[in-house]
């Protein structure tokens, strides 16, 4: 981000350009399908994601398992599509059987829409499976992938995922400002027919001007600058790794809430981007994020919505190691001493120094 | 560091520097003395310590209990002052009772010249004491408190340090570039008649520009605006706070390597600056750095020179916070592990996690 800004319109732009969207292709790991850039947040590619397959009145089976869930609601509802919505509980996952099921009833749904990983509940959709109950179906299996890319396996032209979307200040650790899209054959033929209005997220036009080595508006040329580290530094991780990594903190993270007597808020499909915990009984994990802020400078996200003062969520994405997990849980079990709660120090700690010492992680080394 | 540079003629640095000057002279925390900056690393203020004060031929007694106080001893052969070298062994320090003979041994004896912390060995010397000792003979004291300011409590005008040497990158947390020197009214008296060559570091000099607003030397702008920054930083957490902090984490550190069934380098006199820890029997110091490093991209200090090998040194100043210790000490659990040695996981952790929770930041927050 300390690179000198440059214009957006100059030949160092559109010579950088292009790299940044090969190497973007390459770390989302598709060969089929294109990847574009959209100048947005995360939810500006979704609305893309919506508004460039479509027509009018298109059935779709929108998964809602929490508030980003409920996005995808509020966009299809928003251009006019018709959603079959299957809910789960907060916590929970929608099951590929009943994603089988809804299409079974619904053969003439177009789409389906999901959350990789349900960033508000910590619970993680079975992508492999509802991508190919989506693909046999004939509809295009749409993914949310925000917190998702990075941190779970997303084999993009194996799966058969038609949509994936990414965002910069997740798993790319930069800030945020701009989105990822990637776009199948299959996609590509659908929006030929699509007649939803778009202009600012006409992906067609995006794709033209990337040919070009440009971008349709105006980006923010020093996050393009940044992304572009930023995709040199996964590319030499390696995308694997970082996945491995993320899936290994998250399950330190959850033996270690078992082992100081915690409740997991989604034990059955826990996600690898948030492990979201419950607050002990009687206590606001408002309070928690609250001690992790004040005493450690540390940050914790609380619930959202109605689960705010029920959860908190630790993230797994990016630059979380496990440095930052050994302190998380010895703060986290200052935190609930200061409580009252009978805590021994250094239990959660062990937790995930075991699942790091049985790790591959303890026989490696970290670039230099 | 990240703003724009400013040439150090203008306007905006004589502005600056002024500010700057009287920030350091309050972190310093001293009314009496003149705090200097030099434009070097910390031996150049070492070397403006001994150039400005004396006279060939000059005798003084050097502490000397490690690599630094080595350095004292090469400067005053420099500058053909007749030292008088009291040496510890390597992890002690040099006590106020042998310097006190050996002072009443030197009646003529100009100045005492002493490391506040020997960061080579992590071993501390009583500087109140020494300073006591060292007014009542009539000599000037001496401190090279490149580590240790910050990190223990040097009351410069109550204790009568006449110099005070300190670096930009140890406790003021910005990178190397610039070094402190405060000057007392004593030390200024000697340096009327002290005929030892000197220009670059002239402190004379530099304290005639700095009354303009002015260095004598181009000094690396930035480097000044970050040290601007730094010193308001300090001076929100206050100065004793962050020697608090240090005199915690080295006390933690400490606690936790015992725990850990480790030898403690300078278990008599241990600095709050840095801890160095004996490597475990038949263990080489350097693989546990490289562990650190290699496993957890940590940095530690393995001995110098002859210690080499043998102890690795855990770093207490600036930023350092128990966030970083419950994980640096967790990592080192696991790495002595990985070498065999029957280490219970946490246990080293809950040592740090018992010092933070019996001290008042449990009960405390952070700046927002």
């Amino acid at each position: 981000m300390m690179a000198s800004d440059i214009h957006h319109r100059t030949q160092d732009f559109i010579k950088l350009y292009p790299v940044v969207l090969r190497d973007l292709k390459e770390v989302y790991g598709t060969q089929a399908s294109d990847v574009l850039i959209t100048v947005s947040s995360g939810t500006g590619a979704l609305e893309a994601a919506t508004s460039n397959f479509f027509s009018k009145g298109d059935k779709v089976v929108v998964c809602c398992a929490g508030k980003f869930g409920e996005r995808w609601v509020e966009l299809a509802s928003a251009y006019g599509l018709n959603a079959v919505v299957l809910k789960a509980e907060y916590g929970d996952a929608v099951s590929p059987g009943r994603v089988e099921t809804a299409l079974k009833e619904n053969p003439d749904a177009r789409g389906v829409m999901f959350q990789a990983s349900e960033t508000s509940t910590g619970a993680a959709h079975d992508v492999k499976a509802i991508a190919e109950i989506t693909r046999e179906a004939g509809a295009l299996c749409i993914v949310d992938a925000i917190t998702g890319l990075g941190t779970m396996p997303l084999d993009i032209d194996g799966w058969g995922l038609d949509i994936v979307v990414g965002g910069s200040q997740k798993a790319f650790m930069i800030p945020p400002g701009l989105a990822f899209i990637s776009v199948s054959p299959k996609a590509w033929e659908m929006n030929q027919t699509a007649n939803l209005p778009r202009l600012y997220f006409d992906l067609k036009r995006e794709k033209k001007m990337a040919a070009k080595g440009e971008s349709s508006w105006t980006p923010n040329t020093s996050l393009i600058l940044a992304l572009a580290e930023a995709l040199k530094y996964i590319k030499e991780i390696g995308m694997d790794k970082l996945v491995e990594n993320a899936q290994l903190l998250a399950r330190a993270t959850r033996l270690a809430a078992l082992e100081l007597g915690l409740e997991l808020f989604a034990p059955n499909s826990p996600s690898a981007s948030v492990t979201a915990i419950r607050a002990p009984k009687g206590m606001d994990s408002g309070e928690i994020v609250k001690g992790f802020r004040n005493q450690f400078g540390s940050v914790i996200a609380n619930g959202q919505g109605t689960m705010k003062g029920q959860i908190f969520r630790i993230a797994h994405l990016g630059y979380f190691d496990f440095a930052d997990l050994f302190a998380m849980v010895a703060e986290l079990e200052l935190i609930l001493h200061t409580k009252g709660l009978p805590v021994k120090f250094g239990r959660g700690v062990a937790a995930v120094q075991n699942v790091y010492a049985e790790s591959a992680l303890a026989k490696e080394t970290v670039p230099a």
